[in-house]
């Protein structure tokens, strides 16, 4: 029975823990998941299609949990060598065995580490792309999770966002690029903190549930250096009506098939 | 054949000149403006439609042209006094022949003043109120009309945007609101110039003309001393197919009738 020592060689390889999973990307590749947390969401996916980096580019993911942004790229052929920093040691071996269980090794290696510290473990103007997934919520507003590691996904616990954009700045090369995901209530905050750190907007979409609702997600293209012309994009509905993704989210969740 | 009578006496009440007409705003109000140049486009009815203004609250429409904002907002039972700021002797006298009109004199009246010198000519924190439908296109870009009214209505030469924001900070009471619309792509340079300003953006939405297109008008309410958080509304889609208006376009050019 050559499937049962398939699948044990892989559950020994993948050494899952109790309350692990293997979940399929629909892609091709796969992805390392808690059962009940550290999963990823839709801002993952949306970020990872709304990022453009060359075959021939460096990339950095700041803050990459379990390694999905990473893996996504790859999964679209986006970056020559994709970085995963992660300061919290559960989600990094996540990360960690998630790429070796998809032979990403040459691909994608993930260090461990805190992102305000980022300039000084990589070196100023290291990257070509930086991309980001970060806690959405002010630190200390809102009911906090006890647990410290989901806490700081959801909370700015290790790092407001004026800590990624300075990192940012350093570690981009001129005219780099800076894609992130953010919620829309703080989009004037984000794109003055952005220009304060010579972060220009230059792309933006927005994410609208249903095409008569407020939109509950921004994606945004920023370039170090660059002129101050921002262009916002057709918008980006995500149900066609209720549990009925529209034909745009099914190819975004399709591509790299 | 009294209908003559009444038009000749409209006629000559109005002083039309001869490359003026009379135009029916189709909510019982009408506007004077030129045949050719000096016409109000969608944006100034959406503005209007946007802006919101308690009837016990003084409102100033920065850069009034032709009056069309100030007549809307009073058609639409808004602000319990609406002044409108004119450098223009053109559209100044336009504007104010509109208003005896429209027999909106006690309502509206129109200043000949540069918005630069509002504050002084007003004094500070002299409205609830600021909108201000500005020139979109910076100074010294593209073809500039050799008219230099039409010039001053498209390009910034009669005061930036920087102005525009400096100048209603003052003009604003504390937690008073100013309403605007512009061009989305550059919505990164306002929103970091409002908050300079202390202008906090406090709600905005997006005019796509068709769906599946990028946005071309961006609707702004900045509070003076307002906290960080942005409400960004359901997309505002203007045609449904080509040359068919939206039902909301249709309502909001109804509005007031």
């Amino acid at each position: 029975m050559p499937e049962i020592t398939e699948a044990a060689e892989a559950q020994d390889h993948l050494k899952l823990k109790e309350d692990e999973q293997l979940d399929d990307l629909q892609n091709g590749f796969f992805i390392i998941q808690g059962r009940k947390n550290f999963r990823y969401g839709m801002d993952a996916v949306l970020l990872a299609d709304f990022a453009r980096a060359g075959t021939d580019e460096k990339v950095l993911d700041l803050g990459t949990g379990t390694g999905i942004v990473p893996v996504l790229l790859a999964a679209r052929g986006k970056g020559a060598h994709i970085t995963g920093l992660e300061i919290q040691e559960r989600s990094a071996d996540m990360a960690e065995r998630s790429v070796a269980y998809n032979h990403l090794e040459e691909k994608i290696n993930i260090v461990r580490g805190d992102m305000r510290e980022a300039a000084s473990i990589f070196g100023a103007a290291s990257f070509d792309v930086v991309t980001c997934n970060p806690p959405y919520m002010i630190g200390g507003h809102g009911l906090t999770n006890p647990d410290p590691a989901l806490a700081a996904a959801r909370h700015e616990i290790c790092g407001t966002f004026r800590d990624f954009a300075a990192v940012t700045e350093k570690l981009l090369v001129p005219h780099g690029r800076f894609y992130l995901i953010h919620r829309p209530f703080r989009l004037a905050e984000i794109m003055d903190t952005l220009r304060e750190f010579h972060l220009e907007p230059k792309r933006m979409r927005l994410v609208y549930p249903f095409i008569d609702r407020e939109p509950n997600l921004v994606l945004l293209e920023a370039c170090r250096g660059g002129n101050a012309r921002l262009t916002v994009e057709k918008p980006l509905i995500v149900y066609r009506e209720a549990g009925i993704f529209t034909d745009e989210i099914r190819a975004i969740y399709g591509d790299g098939r």
